[in-house]
């Protein structure tokens, strides 16, 4: 079984992500271990397929303490999170206690978030389970919860030490979930990676098939583009933001739903096909562009299309999300595939128009 | 009115501390905010005082958004830390909007809390207004809550913008709270700068009497020298943990009993001189350097012994503390006045007697 490295430059909080069939047996994890005790989160989904082998990875020795979480974004919230830091503090967990999350981007979030402000921050290791988390939420140490208000509300920035993505792991995904997480893939050919995006227009069937060699490849590809605009901007001051293609139109339909009824990629597939019809009636995308980044979702079987919710309850969502500047709505919008930017000033009845509102309808000052 | 500033030396954490008498209606506020929105975090005792002022120091043009908490350590929770993050989503405050810290350190910790996680991390400014929080919690980025087994259990390392010490805040502070805070003053005596603890010994009285010029040079020198600690090992990885002195004996007294019948700094007041006699029978110091450390603390009006707790309690609550590593008590222990330093292989049998336990029972592992 070989693996592949993918290295997240972040100078002292340098860290490997690590891909690969099978990986998660090879004491990879073991060797991570510094102190002598370990807290697995997990959820009542993944703790039945894959805790045991998390046990017998992580070998003799240590004190392991399990801490199973009910599954779903719903759960996601500071309420939930206690459970994590009352086990810790139950079992007398002190700063060398490492915080092992396994599971999807709900578990990796809210682990994450426990290491990083339990006794102000533990180490914390990552052995994502989906699609998603292994292309996602395990790249870049945003860890957080939601608020009832708004999603990702609260959090911190805490790298793990390591990320042990066997895609193993994902033959147990079921196929909602499998194209949820596709939508992150494609997101990072449409911010910066035309030539990936257009491998993945050639390579959806496959990825769907879950033939092991492409969805190797589009994990590795993905994670190395993530890496690079983390490493250039780990806190999120300029480039970062990027990575919110269809994230600001995401949050709003997942909050407007109440976080369970579209899982988090279906958002922002809808989310990215929305900011580049915004950006084609901005002048700034071709139609081809527009039109070719709705059929990759269509393809994959996601939807180009946000649920029914009223336009001002969107603008309002909108304006709510973390992305507002002093009020004013940013999107990330596209020039074209793999040409992705920040935008500020644009007109905002191309946003109006897309939200189906009457184009003299004011944008809320948030 | 003029102003001393001691700067915290933290690269682009960097931070000064301003000192002076009448103060915090001179501009200094209005002049490092940096959004168009602002969050007052305060207590319902310090509100009534200086929250009107801290609004006319604010200036116009600014959303202020006042968050008004119960007074006192039992207070500090999740749970009241939540109300801050609740005003924080409701009036949709930004990335750019600031907290600003009004009150002692309860108050300090929990708002500089809420704004290392709101939206992950967003500015924040410190007005202590007791003497405890001048000299300590202002100073060096330690944020949380307590946790209902543990104190401190939960938070993380988030440096303010600035602080504003006013000295004029002390005016309204009580008689025991004072003393309170000389604890921490004395303490960094103890620890590092024997010349400031032999000033300290011959000015108690003028302290305890309020005298303008002796408390400004004592909060100038403690803040200098915690400032150097921090800048040395922002993260507590080894020097700054020198700062504990008397700590671990003292969270376990504050866990003890409650939170609320012992002030932070009676408790640490009682640990001081528990370590000195540690310290004493571990043949590191002498009679002389133990008598005179109760000396002051009883000068202060400080307790220099701990209230009944049985020693197997204590002991327990102090392996339970953050500064256990892997399950051992490292104790702050001190080699002279003005010389501590962190022990980890000391003869048990030394901290059974101060806990008055049979000298034979077993320290717990963790």
């Amino acid at each position: 079984m070989s693996t592949t490295t993918v290295d997240v430059e972040l100078g002292a909080r340098r860290y490997p992500i690590r891909i690969g069939r099978g990986i998660l047996t090879e004491g990879l994890l073991a060797d991570r271990i510094e102190g002598d005790s370990v807290i697995v989160v997990t959820n009542e989904t993944v703790a039945p397929l894959w805790l045991e082998r998390v046990h017998a990875a992580l070998g003799r020795g240590l004190r392991i303490h399990d801490c199973v979480l009910p599954d779903g974004e719903r759960f996601k919230n500071l309420e939930v999170l206690q459970r994590i830091l009352d086990t810790a503090v139950d079992h007398q967990c002190d700063r060398q206690s490492t915080i092992v999350a396994l599971g999807g981007g709900v578990v990796g979030d809210m682990a994450g978030f426990a290491a990083a402000i339990y006794q102000r921050g533990i180490p914390f290791i990552q052995i994502p389970t989906t699609l998603l988390a292994q292309v996602d939420s395990s790249v870049g140490g945003k860890t957080g919860v939601n608020h009832p208000r708004g999603k990702n509300m609260i959090g911190a920035f805490h790298q793990p030490r390591c990320v042990i993505a066997d895609t193993a792991t994902l033959d147990t995904l079921d196929d909602r979930q499998l194209r949820a997480g596709l939508a992150e893939v494609i997101k990072y050919g449409l911010i910066a990676d035309r030539p990936f995006f257009e491998w993945l227009e050639g390579a959806v069937e496959s990825l769907l098939a879950r033939a092991p060699a492409a969805l190797r490849y589009a994990i590795e590809q993905s994670c190395r583009n993530k890496a690079a605009v983390v490493a250039a901007d780990e806190y999120e001051r300029d480039r970062r933001a990027l990575l919110n293609l269809g994230h600001t139109f995401g949050h709003a339909i997942e909050t407007a739903t109440g976080y369970d009824a579209w899982l988090h990629g279906e958002a922002i597939a809808a989310g990215m096909c929305m900011a580049a019809r915004v950006s084609e009636r901005l002048g700034m995308l071709t139609m081809e562009g527009r039109e070719r980044t709705e059929a990759i979702f269509r393809a994959a079987g996601l939807p180009t299309q946000p649920p029914a919710i009223e336009g001002a309850r969107m603008l309002e969502l909108m304006a709510g999300d973390k992305k507002a500047r002093h009020g004013r709505i940013r999107l990330v919008l596209m020039d074209a595939i793999g040409a992705a930017r920040v935008v500020d000033d644009y007109a905002h009845e191309a946003l109006a128009e897309e939200l189906a509102l009457p184009s003299s309808a004011p944008v809320p000052k948030a």
